[in-house]
This record gives structure tokens, C-alpha cells and sequence, in this order.
């Protein structure tokens, strides 16, 4: 874990992650749940809620890093095109700082849907535990 | 919906929203899900997730709002300190600016722990569909 590592991994929006999420958070708003709605809005479906990627930010950060002991302190992140369901995403990562007196390290990330498209991104702040 | 609009809403970290978001994202970090390893760390039990409080975040915006066509453009979050299972967390924004040409608004926001403590805060941009 250094400064310019790179990490890669793949993330499907299943039905599954999808009614988990409305599970977890309450938000069953019309643009998330009636497709007639969301395309009346001009979208081509009912459109994900952009925090399943912030799930998928934290399984990152939890599991697919080479240490176990670190917790986020900051995120953000930006969502450029929307995502429906069953989209697969490539999510991309790179360390872009670490600095070691307070042992933090910072990402850049972003997700690409199936078309290569860019649609979200952010950057992650996480410290790791003594 | 004008600059100064404050809003709150209360939350609890409850045992169905835990298991919920583990399921969503996948994130079984020892951190989260270990209490030994936790006090090992210097918590008091397993910390819940971040991002479950992004999903409360979603649920303000998707529900609380008097508008239900928004979608979230940016948002981001600061962790200053961990919340347990089954936490009562208040929740407070406020509409901090309104761009009427491109019908977004932006809001801060703090969630606070039942000792009155600030856990987490950021801020939220969203745009209005038309």
C-alpha cells in the first residue's frame, strides 16, 4: 500500500444488493422504485440509489484491501450518469497519498458501467488502527 | 425549499438495518463485525459502518423532502467519531444554497449520538428533475 497502487474490482447492482439496500435505508422513492416514474423523467428504468456504490466503496475499503485494521474517516463522491439495475460496474482505485504520522491514506476511485462509461466518482480518506 | 430550510429526522442503527447493509454491501470487516477484535482496537463494541449513514442520508433525501423528483448529484461525509448497534442518531440539514438555473440545492448536515456528539457530517448536493 503505497503511493500510486492501483486496485480493480467488479460489482454487479443485483436484485439482491438492490432490495437489501431499500431494506437497510427506507428510501423507496419513486425514481428508485416505478420504473413509469423514473422514465417519465427520462430516465430508461427505475434508476439505483447512488449509495449502494457507497456500499460498495465500504466492502472495498473493508475487504479487498491487504489490511484489516483501517476505518474510513472521509468519502465523497459524485454521480456524473445513473445506474439501473443489474448493471455491472468496474470500480478503479489508486492511492493517491499516504501520510504516515497520522497513518492515513487517501484513494481516488471512480465506477464504470458496461459501456465504459464514468458513473461515479470520489475519493476516500482512511486511517488504519494501531 | 429556500436557503435556511432546516429539517431533522431521528435514526436508529437497528439490528435489521446492520444485517441489511452486510448484505448490501458485502463489507464483513472484522472492525465491523468482531466486537473483541474491535476493543482490540480501542472501541467499545463492533463500530457499524459508515455508510449505513449515508443510506440514512439517501432515505432524507428520497423521503423527507417535500418534493419527491431529486436525485443526488455529489455528497460527502466526515466519520469524527464511531457509532454503535443500535445508536439513536438525530439527523439535522439545512439548505445552505439554491442555483435556480440548474434547480440544484445544497445542504449541510450532522448526525449526533444520543450524548449529544457529533459522529459524522458533510454535505449534499441534489438537482431537481424536471
Amino acid at each position: 500500500m503505497t503511493e500510486g497502487t492501483k486496485y480493480t474490482h467488479s460489482f454487479k447492482v443485483t436484485q439482491q444488493v438492490y432490495e437489501s439496500f431499500i431494506a437497510m435505508s427506507g428510501d423507496r422513492n419513486p425514481l428508485h422504485t416505478d420504473a413509469a416514474f423514473a422514465r417519465s423523467k427520462g430516465f430508461k428504468d427505475k434508476v439505483m440509489h447512488g449509495n449502494i456504490l457507497n456500499g460498495f466503496v465500504s466492502y472495498f475499503i473493508g475487504e479487498c484491501l491487504p489490511v484489516k485494521d483501517v476505518v474510513i474517516h472521509a468519502q465523497s463522491i459524485k454521480y456524473p450518469l445513473p445506474v439501473y439495475l443489474d448493471d455491472e460496474l468496474e470500480f478503479r482505485a489508486e492511492i493517491t497519498g499516504y501520510y504516515e504520522s497520522v497513518k492515513t491514506y487517501e484513494f481516488k476511485f471512480y465506477f464504470t458501467n458496461a459501456s465504459g462509461k464514468k458513473v461515479a466518482k470520489g475519493d476516500i480518506q482512511i486511517g488504519t488502527l494501531i
